[in-house]
Formats: C-alpha cells, sequence, structure tokens
C-alpha cells in the first residue's frame, strides 16, 4: 500500500472511511487520477452528471435524505462555476455536501493555463470552509467527517500533481537518491513528542537513510533523552540557522512549518529554506504522522523495520555531565541542572541567552520533556510550568528561567504555592537583559553604551531579591553563588513536596 | 435541571462532558456566573491566577503536556489583553487551548461602557477560531471538543446575560405568559425532520401552549402528513409574510436563520421579524435540538409530557383531496397529485408558482418528505430528485417541476435513467417564466407587455417538447392534457420501475 498510495486514493480512501458512499462526477483531466482511484479503493459509487449542476443538485438531494454528505466531483473551476447554483441551493437548504475540485498542478499555476480560474474565491461563496490539498499526506478522513458534521458545502481542492503523487514511495526514493550526510530531517510539533513509539520510529528512518534529524529552535516540546533521538537544534539567529539548514541537498520536513528568521535584520534573510521546491518534503501536521513515517520506514526497509541495534549515534547514549565546581557561569548552571535533574523532568525553559548550554548538556539525561518560548512573547515559564506540573501531578518539573522574562509573571509563582505544585524554579539571576546587550552588538548599533542603552539593559539598581519576592508569594527561595550550592540545592528542591526557587547568581 | 440551566452551567457542562478538567481562572463581574458554574457542575478544577498572563500560561504549559485543552476563564477585553502574550505563545506551540472570555450583556454593548473592548478582533489575533455564544443552548460540548482537536487556542466569548439566562426555563414562562392564539413557533432546517420522534415532541409542545407552528417558506425538507404536525407554511412575498409574522406576541425559532425578506422591493421591508427583541427566541441549530425540546416539553407540563391524543388540531389527519376532473389547472394537478402519492413519497418540489396549491392540498397525505428549492437557484428540482433517489432508494420520488427551471438542468433525467431511478417528474408545463410576469405585476414595471417583456417570460415559439427531449435522455415520457389523463399517469408512473416523466399542460 506504501508504494501505491496517491494524493487521490488517500483523498477517496479517507472519504470511504467517513461514511460518504456516493460521488455525483463529471470529471476532466485535472480529477482522471479520482476516476482511478475511484475503482482502486471500493466502496464509493460513482455517478455521472451530464453537466456538474446535476451533479451538485444531486449531492444536495442525497444529503438532504441520507443525512450525510455525497461528493460533488467537480473539473476545476469551469466545472465548479457550472455546479455553483445548486451548491448556492445546498448552502441555503444547510445540507452537508463535500465538493471535490481538481486544479492545475502546483508547479504550472504560475502559468494561468486557460481552464485557470480563482477556484478558492469561486468556491467561498458557498462553502463554509474551502481546504486546499498538499502533498503531505494530510488526514482526509478527519476532512470527510467535518464535512458530514458541517451544515452546508465543504470545498476541498486538489492539484492535478496532488491527485498523482505517490507520497510515501517517491519520499522515500528521494531520500535514498540524496547523498550520504546530506539529508535533514527537520522536525516539530508532534514529531517531537514520543508518543506511541513514533521518536524511535523516527531515529531508526534516520539511521536507514543517513539522514540527520533536526528540530525546530522555538520547540513546544521535545522528548529527550536516553534512547530517544539526538536532534540537532537549529539555532536562534538567522545567518547561523540557515548555513546549518543550507547543507542538506533534501530536505524533508515532518510536522514543522517552513522556518523563517525570527526578525528581519540588516542584511538577514528571510525564509530560512532555501532549497528548491523538489527537494524540499513536507509531512503535514494533520496527517495521521505515526502512519505515514511506518509506511516511510517499510518503503525504505523494503518492508522491514531496522533493527534498534543498528541505530548508533543516532539515539542518545547515557552520557551525563560531571558537576562543575566553583564559580557559577550560565554553562555551568546549565551542566549542574543536567547532571541532576531526574527521570522523567519537565523542563520549562526560558532561560534564554542563559540557557545556551543546556541543550547539548542535556542530551545523555534519563528521559525527560523540553518545553521552551514559541512566540517569543517572554513571560511563559513560571505558567508554563503551572500547568505542565498540574497536566503531569507525578513527575517533576523544572523551570530554568530568565530573570527579566521571569519578572513579567512573577506571580504565577503564587498559583504554585497555592496549587502546592512539585515545580523548582531556577532563576538565572544575571541582572541584566542579556539578549538586548546581545541585540545591540549583532545589529551594530551604537552607542551601545549610553546612559539609555545602559538603563533599559540593566536589571540591577537596586537588584531584585527573588528569595524575599518568592517568598511573598508563598514560595520558600534561596540563593545560590557556587556550582557546589546550586547541587546541592536543586537535591534539596527535587526532594521536597510542593515548589521553592533557586535565585543562581549567575 | 431544566429548570436551573444557565448558559454559564450550559459552557462548562459541555467543557466537562469533552473531557476538559482544569480551568485556570482570573474572573470578574461579567465571569460571575462561571465561578457558580464552576461549583454547581462539578468536575472541572478552578485554580487562581494573579494576572491573566499566568492563567494563560499555565494552560499552554498544561497543554504541551496533557495532550489536550485547559480552559482558560479571562475578565472580558481587558483580562484577554493580559492573557494575550502567552495565548500567542500557546499558538505558536499549537497548544490546544480553550479560552473563555465573558463580555457585558448583550443589550449593554451599545452602552460602551469602561471596560468594553472589542474582544473579537483582540481574540482573532491569537485564535484558530472565535466563538460567541447565543442564549439558544448551543452544543457547547461539540465546541469544547473543536477546541481538544484544534491546534493553538479556540476562544468562546460569552455575553454576561447569556451566562446567566435559564434558557428554557425562561422560555417556558414566555411562552406561557403570551395570549392564546400569540404564539408562533417557527421552524427550519433540522427542526423540520421527523428524527427520534422530534417532529411529535414539538406538536406537543404546540397544543401544551396553544402555539402556532410555522415554517420557512424556503424549506430544506419537511416531513409532512397524516399523524406529523401541520405547519403554517410563511409565504413567498415579503407584505404577505411580515403580516404572518407579525401577529404574534412571542416568537420561537427553532433551528431557523431570522427570515428575511427575497428581495428588497421599492417601499417594501428588508426584516420579517419586527417583534423586540425580548420577544423573539432562538434555539439554536447547532444544539441538541431534541434535548432542548425534551426539556422544554417537561417544562411546560411541569414534568409530564402532554398525551398525543389530546393535541387535536396540531397534527394532520387523513383528509385527501378528491380527484379532480376535466380541464388540468394548476390546482387540479396539485390535488391529483396529493390525491394519488403514496406512503413515503419524497416531493422535490420545484413547481415555483405552478405548485402553490400542493402545501395545502397535500397536508392530510400519507406521510413524505417535502423538499423545495432553498437558495432561488432554479434548476435545483431534477438534480435533486437523483440524489433524493439514491439516498432512499426504497422511496418513490415524485419531482414537481416547473418547466422554466427543469430547462436549467434536464440532462439530469440522463442520470435518472442510467440509474434507473424510481423518480417521477411531473412537468408544469405553462410553457412561460409565470414567476416573472408576476414580477412585472408585483413592482408595477411598465410596459409589461411590450414585445420584449413578452419575448422574455414566454417560453413558446416553439413549444418544448417535454416527451421527446426526456426520450432523448432515455427517460419514457407522456403527455397529460386532463386531469384524468394525468391521475392514470401518475398510476404507471409510480407503478412502474425507473424513472418517467409526465408533462402536464397547463
Amino acid at each position: 500500500m506504501a508504494g501505491t498510495e496517491t494524493g487521490a486514493t488517500a483523498v477517496i480512501r479517507g472519504a470511504r472511511d467517513a461514511g460518504i458512499e456516493v460521488c455525483f462526477a463529471n470529471p476532466g483531466t485535472s480529477e482522471m487520477h479520482f476516476v482511478s482511484a475511484l475503482d482502486q479503493v471500493p466502496g464509493i459509487r460513482a455517478v455521472l452528471g451530464l453537466h456538474e449542476t446535476v451533479c451538485t443538485g444531486a449531492a444536495d438531494g442525497y444529503g438532504r435524505m441520507a443525512g450525510k454528505p455525497a461528493m460533488a466531483l467537480l473539473h476545476l473551476g469551469p466545472g465548479l462555476a457550472n455546479g455553483l447554483a445548486n451548491l448556492h441551493n445546498a448552502r441555503r437548504a444547510r445540507t452537508p455536501t463535500l465538493a471535490l475540485v481538481g486544479d492545475m498542478a502546483t508547479w504550472h499555476q504560475p502559468a494561468d493555463a486557460v481552464l485557470a480560474m480563482d477556484i478558492d474565491s469561486l468556491a467561498r461563496t458557498v462553502s463554509e470552509e474551502v481546504y486546499r490539498a498538499g502533498a503531505g499526506g494530510e488526514d482526509f478522513r478527519r476532512l470527510a467527517e467535518r464535512a458530514a458534521e458541517a451544515r452546508g458545502v465543504t470545498t476541498l481542492v486538489v492539484p492535478h500533481d496532488v491527485s498523482w503523487t505517490r507520497f510515501v514511495r517517491d519520499l522515500a526514493a528521494a531520500m535514498r537518491a540524496a547523498s550520504r550526510g546530506r539529508l535533514g530531517i527537520y522536525c516539530g510539533g508532534k514529531a517531537l513528542i514520543d508518543a506511541e513509539g513514533a521518536l524511535r520510529l523516527l531515529g531508526q528512518i534516520a539511521a536507514a537513510s543517513g539522514a540527520d534529524l533536526l528540530c525546530e529552535n522555538s520547540f513546544a516540546r521535545v522528548d529527550r533523552g536516553h534512547g530517544l533521538p539526538k536532534f540537532r537544534r537549529v539555532p536562534y539567529f538567522p545567518q547561523e540557522a540557515s548555513a546549518a539548514l543550507g547543507k542538506y541537498e533534501t530536505l524533508v520536513l515532518v510536522d514543522a512549518r517552513r522556518p523563517v528568521a525570527n526578525f528581519g535584520y540588516e542584511g538577514g534573510p528571510s525564509q530560512l529554506v532555501t532549497q528548491s521546491e523538489e527537494a524540499v518534503w513536507e509531512i503535514d501536521g494533520d496527517a495521521h504522522i505515526g502512519t505515514v513515517l511506518k509506511l516511510l520506514g517499510m518503503e525504505l526497509q523494503a518492508g522491514r523495520i531496522v533493527p534498534f541495534k543498528n541505530c548508533g549515534g543516532v539515539f542518545a547514549g547515557t552520557s551525563r555531565p560531571l558537576l562543575p565546581t566553583g564559580r557559577l557561569t550560565a554553562a555551568a548552571m546549565c551542566a549542574t541542572i543536567a547532571a541532576l535533574q531526574p527521570e522523567g523532568a519537565i523542563v520549562v525553559d526560558e532561560a534564554l541567552t542563559s540557557g545556551t548550554a543546556y541543550w547539548e548538556a542535556s542530551s545523555g539525561c534519563p528521559q525527560f520533556s523540553h518545553l521552551t518560548l514559541t512566540g517569543g512573547a517572554i513571560g511563559a515559564g513560571i505558567p508554563m510550568a503551572v500547568g505542565a506540573a498540574m497536566a503531569c501531578p507525578a513527575r517533576r518539573v523544572i523551570n530554568i528561567q530568565a530573570d527579566g522574562s521571569g519578572l513579567y509573571s512573577a506571580q504565577g509563582l503564587w498559583t504554585q504555592a497555592r496549587e502546592k505544585l512539585n515545580v523548582l524554579t531556577i532563576v538565572c539571576a544575571n541582572r541584566t537583559y542579556a539578549i538586548l546587550k546581545l541585540e545591540l552588538a549583532k545589529q551594530r548599533i551604537a552607542p551601545s553604551n549610553g546612559p539609555a542603552a545602559r538603563s533599559l539593559t540593566d536589571l540591577g539598581h537596586p537588584n531584585i531579591d527573588w528569595v524575599a519576592l518568592a517568598a511573598g508569594y508563598g514560595v520558600p527561595a534561596v540563593q545560590a553563588g557556587s556550582c557546589e550550592e546550586l547541587a546541592r540545592q536543586i537535591e534539596v528542591g527535587l526532594a521536597r513536596d510542593g515548589p521553592m526557587v533557586i535565585e543562581a547568581l549567575l
């Protein structure tokens, strides 16, 4: 199945599995793969109408009496236009109806060929929702189920090339064809969560294809640690990120939007993916990612999943940093946390500039979940730790918290106290907006050291007293001025019930 | 339960039933009914945050780890604004999150009180979808389920008065308070379909409250006939429709949008409902209508459903017209069809001007489904009959078809032949666009009888030969020039397998 599933068969299979039984059709060139798919995936009766208005009117009548949608298969823009009046009646009758409309191949759309029209605008005039299929194995069953629940018309537009693409087989071929070391799998969203063995499978696929596994810089959650895949985290700043991504000949994006620069710096890039369209593959997040990966794994191994033991290098070992000693630096703080965090920890990481070393330091820890700031809107860490602790009461939460950002929502500590949550907050007390100093330098902004610049990037004068602040919110707190002290207090914090704050003096 | 369910308890009950377990809250005046609802409907843990950014950030953290949404209860516009940055992070993290935001009472919104803001615009900046609760018993469980499936933030805005409205009890009280004969129940959509005894219940409610049952003029489907409620169909033209609706002191709309004039005629109305807002009640179509009606029936009868036998007058008896004789008029055609149509028939009615008499004539027929043109886009009948016949192969379909409209999609007859569908099409061959002549007269447009007016409203010169046309599409056809001939041919058509066309010469 992996090899022969096309966009068209995936759509028809999804519709059939959602309970659709009839397709009123008047297809043309761009819908011929659907004609074949209706034969390949049995279960939907194909009924010809001599004009599209017959197809759409029949779908309306069917839906009114059956209480579930029929499909109307229409020939791109002109076919949709022909069927539009009866889709309008279906809209007014609030009849669930699934209009399936072809379109020019994606790469042929700029040519504005004779039959090209603005299908989306046409469709929106009669539709509750308009979807446009990509080639990433979307969950068409779910889409058809939503169409069945809708009161009115749902339109799915499928470009010609999407209908013929044998996604999994073609993707596997592209991955096989990539030169060794020049294939990257860039993951986001659900692809980074260890549900139903998905991460293990992803690692096996990387091992089998010689791919590097990459992850978004601003990820929502990555499950990491011993036995799970090691991801390379794409750097924060655009030049470095662009270089990290640019070295791949072929890029596979799994549930990740195409990375862009967080800001458009003078002379800097906007898009971080610069490969040609043919070199970039996207597995859509609305797909059953597990299914796509499973099929891909089988395809790459000719039906055989590569055994775990042959994947050396892709999966993390058990290396953890030694406990550092002496003066507390940001890097030493990261190493100390990574050396001590328990199995199953949830690390809420809003450490920002102070946390740079944590990614590498923690790669061989016992399995844990790593959460970061996704939208750049600072002040997420303390509240996010509240929510994570409530979602997983049996797991320990460690919040590595930049001090400037923490002050945006320090009152969240009170809820940690009120609800007796097992959250250990480690405040990175560098007493400065270090990121702003970095930005001044990066953007070569002068003067970078005037009174205003100093005043607006400095958190001292007076220093924030996190111990007093936390105590004010009912959370016990201590200061740690050395590596040894930090380690000792982390052990205390992880052993106690309820929240605690450590102000790490960096 | 009927009496105490408020908008707030309905929302909380829906969220709880959809699996939501936590509500991070910082409520104010307009959310206090939710505070009470969280106590009344147990199962959702209420967690206080000292600032809304704590609530939204906690919901983000919870959702990332639990894989299902928490609610964040926010104090109207300013509260949403306070929580916006962490909702933005949740959007970027694609965390399922349900933001529940109060608003001013609907009737207080025009006053633009101090705390009023454009909540919808604020919410749209971070939300996949923004809903605004009405007072019609929406299906909040379904909404919460959709929020759980969404990748990102779903916002539900609930005006203060909606949160406190005890919909069913207040509606029952309003219905009881209406003067005898001045209560109208105006139905559309699902309220007109006999699923799970809903129509019987509706009739019992009408009988118990002394209400008139009304139905939309352009309905998608009404299940009618002996033993089912008799609905008064609101007239087509706005003056008459407005008069028919204006006589009610209290109007209850069940799954129907507020009726409007089909066109804005010179000097004519736009809105057909002119009662004050307090006199109009809406039961939303997204609600579990069956549940609302059941609760309403119990409330009106103090827990006892009124027995069927006491509902005389509301339900249709078995009266059918006698078979007319002699010259075939539009009214005689309607009576003939109503006299002969079998139990379980599906009547696809695009008769338009020729079908005026059919509604009354058919009221005592054996139970049948009646489908009409909903969007005014003519050419629906023949295709709709195709779909209805395919949805219900065991039922007979009778398509009463205006000739002018039928010519828009006559090629649909071919699909009826190809698929051997039991569709009997009765073409109302008045050989004129009679509706256009009526419009010329109604709008007092002069000259109404010039050569252009005659040419553009006449279908003769030459006459369409429907017998030949149908034969060309593979459907046997006959002409009927008298009542007797029409009756005989209808009996033939209903007895045979496959489609047939009768051209009724009016």
